[in-house]
């Protein structure tokens, strides 16, 4: 019997990699004369994978390291302004509207009639509450934890920390790395609900098909029968 | 009588500013050729502000407002080069280590034993979590809170969070914007322990010398002697 829900937050209940998706785009085409699209995310992701330690995750860390990527990748040849149409990429990034995934808008009061839910995100604290105010949501949820990484023990310590016991918890998220592994390895239940689109960083390469505990849906609709049933 | 106890991190716990005020230098010193230091300060402090309802505070959002600025100053004349040793000050800021105040490794398990203690910070998560872990002070602490904003509201949130009623709490801090006043609004008690520097968004013209929950200490070895007289 759940009592408790966690949903994710990024591309679970409002878009988020496709902003990330056409930056990429924008940012290979401001470096096409220099390299071509398959090494500009090459280099990226290197970058972006070097700094995770010093940045952790978010839109600044992100800018930071397209900005030491082109650099290195043109040897110092980019000029300032080109630097400055990287940087407006970002901060468009940041400014960009909360697009909520259809269903979001009336699943999450509807489970929360029945159910403790607690929204459960990581990333950069400033940008994630300025989305989560603009999302609309945030009074459906008793408790909203940002995290700066979402493994076993930082489940396990949110959990402990509500009173919640794991049997009793439904973890719903789009990432099989960051939402639902975890949360099964604590005797938890996680409902993975694919985006169209996944972070390199976040692939894992098999659902974990065979696990009791496991469940996939579709889209947010398909959610409340298959709680119900959990 | 207060119980609980709540720590600033930066430049109460361990030092921040200085390290903000070496970095300010030396990139003084890097756009030296273009402008004298009152100007690239002046410029630097209007990005920072006007980025911050998108970046937060923190290092990262101060490392893109260095760009952007050293961008602008220089009408697109800095290289590419340049820049880089502009994003280097910022990495060296995030790696460089936490180096506690005199008395905060003595004075903060002393005040565990008697009181509960929270650690109320803003900012960066992912840095402050690094810092924090770094400091060897965070099993002293039952809480820890890292907060966007250190307003009246944020207080009052973690406070009823906690249980802790604001009769029975002191906030010890450097700022008197961040830590003291909306304590005090909050019926709480406030510390004041000044830092030998302050960033000049956190300056308040009037410290509330007249408030009979207000109180200043020269550094951490005066607090018990001030929190047992509350």
């Amino acid at each position: 019997m759940i009592r408790a829900i966690g949903f994710d937050a990024d591309d679970t209940l409002w878009h988020n990699e496709d902003i990330f998706d056409r930056a990429h785009q924008r940012y290979r085409a401001l470096l096409a004369g220099y390299h071509p699209a398959e090494e500009v995310d090459r280099a990226l992701f290197a970058t972006e994978m070097r700094n995770l330690p010093l940045y952790g995750y978010g839109v600044k860390g992100f800018m930071l390291s397209t900005v030491e990527t082109a650099i290195e990748l043109t040897r110092g040849a980019i000029t300032a302004l080109e630097i400055r149409a990287i940087l407006a990429l970002g901060q468009e990034m940041l400014a960009h509207p909360v697009g909520l995934l259809p269903g979001a808008a009336e699943i999450v009061p509807a489970l929360a009639r029945d159910h403790r839910l607690l929204l459960i995100t990581k990333g950069d604290l400033h940008h994630q509450e300025r989305k989560i105010a603009a999302s609309g949501l945030a009074g459906h949820f008793s408790a909203i934890e940002i995290l700066s990484e979402k493994d076993d023990a930082a489940y396990a310590r949110v959990l402990h920390r509500h009173g919640v016991a794991p049997a009793e918890f439904a973890m719903v998220g789009n990432s099989l790395k960051s939402d639902i592994l975890p949360v099964l390895a604590l005797g938890g239940a996680g409902v993975h609900i694919p985006y169209h689109l996944t972070w390199q960083h976040e692939h894992v390469a098999e659902a974990p098909h065979t696990h009791a505990r496991f469940r996939r849906a579709e889209n947010l609709a398909g959610l409340p029968a298959l709680l119900a049933a959990l």
